[in-house]
């Protein structure tokens, strides 16, 4: 029996998100989480992330699950631990900016269905696009946790990390997480990072979410404790590592004895580890998970999903040879995109300039996103952008300086209107907002195979009752 | 460009032995590492493992390589590279005592044709097994290192490993290593080992050995550097992780840019990494490695091996259902064997005897080695054996008290005579006296293809050439 240390590294258990999602394609069916809720719910995780990011899309797209009745069926299931979600700022769970009223019911709505924990992060750490949502969590009562998403570029210093800590401090958020999608933090750095926020004075918990895609999750986990971090994000072993996160029982094991001792008994752990043994292989069709790490990351520090963009937008203008550079380009374009960090969407909006400058000239080209993005519908980037290049793509239009949602109508109405006919709970209409194209389809599918039910059912009555 | 830090982390590349003999079955051929070898001496590793371990025995039974030829060809490819082998101890590279002779004539042979390092173990950590080996290393020039091997017991403390440490300091090494062969060190106990040693004044350089089994290879790594280790075990990306050795490219980016940097350019890694991406699935029919850890070996520190030995030995005797009483009972067998560490050849006997103990009854029923065993033929065990099971085992024999192999005739004449027919070089007598069924297989087989091609030559010349 494992005894909790003094500075114990809690554990949020990922398993029934981020891991499926990073591992099997986001994939994963409510079915398949339901049988093992309540064993996850007595290991004694912190939390467990179990919605939001992309399973909320998935989950009408192609699980042909409800996500809401997804919270609400888990909640159920979990009597000791709290629940936690991905949310993205302004995105929601989609990827646009939406209007307030969207993100402001969606939260109400996920807090009366069970939501305790919503981790808000922006993709340019703007964090006027988490105003909104973080204000509204709290103001429901939940725990709101501000994110940082961490970037290796010269802006991303400690001392940046350090400023975007203490303005989620200001805004009052109970907890700050450094959040590393592209699984390229490492350990020393981990430990500067958190070093540097707490020698100046960020008193809240930090909680450090990575990803083992290029090996070393694990131990920027461990000098992230030791510089006084408090929570980390873990999935059960058959769901870990790779591109999803280090291993619960793995992170148990390390700090077992020690101070830092998350106190979890790992007997309990193997049931849950044979359980997961057995779904993954029922996805195997999404599972490309390699059997080593991903070194290629640690020289090119491009994400790994980036790299398979450049390969098939190079293939299909008959240019692969031409990688190299395409490699070259991508830091020139992040430094006149003001060094945005390499997530959904910032990766694919710069990536893609990348490609283009290559084949067609430098700012020759350019997707309508990249245009939004140089008008300043995405938010402020941390470095200032290079005007030359800004003007090359939108000439002299004027950007926009306000909060990108200011410039957006009420959403719900529409999406009200849109949903009626299918519309079975007010969850709809956010669900309907959120994905206009997705969600009237799921509903209408659903609607249409319960009123099937319903009439062979009374088929069947008919034939024992007959009339 | 990477910077070597002060405390630079030394790396010894395991690719082209731990890493196939864990991942691959130990069947990677000679004619796989050529095409590699100067790119990898490129690299700047402190060592390359390149030799010893089960590779000698493999080469002759399945690769159809010399293993004497493979240390030659790899020698010639390695300019600025060492070459480093694992030495059995008094069992060389097979699985029993031999003769002081073989052993001797071994290290000489070994050492003419290109070796720097022997990594000398004893399963026991009984160093009277190591005695003649770490001698006649030294008198040959070449570097000795003394092994560890790691446990967890009851007498494997700190000051158990310290005391050992001191032991082989005093005959003459001149590094240790510490060998974590079941892949379940902890990283903080990996700390406290280290820092114990160099409290307590050892100087020499150590040298960390661990496997990725349980999934915390990296860190142990880690933590063993900063607590004054100074050389790490790795394999290249394709070849690391899982049941093999931690990644070479993966450590060397957890340490940039720190005191422990070793000072290696990521970017030459690249082409190793691509080669042997493309030779791995060659082997793909010995490939069994998962892609997540092993997180149940944690749990009941059963190295894989092991485990899968209980299982097939339970099923023989149609008594899978008893592998829990198995486990209650293995560490009651270790402790009645004085706590050996659980490496090749001690698991196997310790292992079938828990089987047996179960299936039969306490000590009913024992295999030869484990009378062996307990005549103290293998060793001194850390703790003294349970005399009441001793006696259970073998009755009133007293077991010796000597060196195992002081109780060995010289063996080499036997071996001389047996090889005389297909012998073509003085190597052969050794590859025979350690491999008696074995190699004069594979020697004559060697001989019989020459003689062929040769007949077929003389053919082919007689019909250019008509007499
Ligand atoms: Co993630
Ligand atoms: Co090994």
């Amino acid at each position: 029996m494992a005894t909790k240390g003094p500075k114990a590294a809690l554990i949020t258990d990922t398993t029934f998100r981020d891991a499926h999602q990073s591992l099997l394609a986001t994939r994963m069916k409510t079915e398949h989480m339901i049988p093992i809720a309540e064993k996850h719910d007595e290991i004694g995780f912190y939390s467990m992330e179990m919605w939001g990011g992309a399973t909320f899309d998935t989950c009408m797209r192609f699980c042909g699950d409800d996500p809401w009745e997804r919270l609400r069926v888990i909640r159920r299931h979990l009597k000791k631990t709290k629940t936690q979600m991905l949310l993205r700022g302004q995105n929601i769970v989609g990827y646009r900016n939406y209007a307030d009223d969207v993100l402001i019911e969606f939260i109400k709505k996920a807090v009366f269905n069970g939501m305790d924990i919503f981790r808000c992060f922006d993709a340019l750490n703007d964090y006027r696009n988490l105003e909104v949502a973080i204000k509204t969590v709290i103001d429901e009562g939940a725990h709101a946790q501000g994110t940082i998403c961490y970037a290796i570029s010269p802006v991303h210093t400690v001392e940046y990390y350090v400023k975007l800590a203490k303005e989620l401090e200001s805004m009052g958020v109970h907890s700050i997480a450094i959040k590393d999608m592209a699984g390229i933090i490492a350990p020393y750095i981990t430990y500067n990072i958190v070093k540097g926020m707490r020698d100046a004075g960020i008193t809240v918990p930090i909680q450090i979410h990575c990803h083992y895609t290029s090996g070393m999750g694990a131990m920027a986990y461990m000098k992230g404790i030791e510089a006084g971090a408090n929570i980390i994000d873990c999935a059960i072993s058959p769901m870990s590592v790779q591109t999803s996160q280090p291993s619960i029982e793995v992170m148990c094991a390390a700090f077992e004895g020690t101070e830092y001792d998350p106190g979890l008994d790992l007997k309990p752990m193997i049931e849950l580890a044979d359980y997961w043994k057995n779904i993954r292989p029922l996805y195997a069709a999404f599972d490309l998970a390699q059997k080593y790490p991903d070194a290629g990351i640690l020289v090119s520090q491009v994400p790994g999903g980036m790299m398979s963009n450049f390969l098939s937008q190079l293939q299909q203008a008959n240019a692969l040879h031409r990688l190299p550079e395409v490699l070259e380009e991508m830091p020139r374009v992040q430094e006149d995109f003001g060094w945005p960090p390499l997530v959904t969407p910032s990766s694919q909006i710069v990536g893609s300039q990348a490609v283009l400058n290559v084949l067609m000239g430098r700012y020759k080209m350019c997707t309508n996103e990249v245009k939004q993005y140089m008008r300043g519908y995405y938010g402020r980037p941390p470095a200032p952008i290079n005007e030359e290049a800004r003007k090359m793509i939108i000439g002299d239009e004027q950007p926009i300086t306000c909060r990108p949602a200011d410039m957006l109508e009420p959403e719900l109405p529409k999406a009200k209107e849109m949903i009626a006919p299918v519309m079975e709970k007010e969850e709809d209409i956010i669900s309907c907002a959120i994905y206009p194209q997705v969600a009237p389809k799921f509903l209408e599918e659903r609607m249409s195979k319960k009123l099937n039910v319903d009439v062979e059912l009374a088929k069947k009555s008919s034939e024992f009752y007959p009339v």
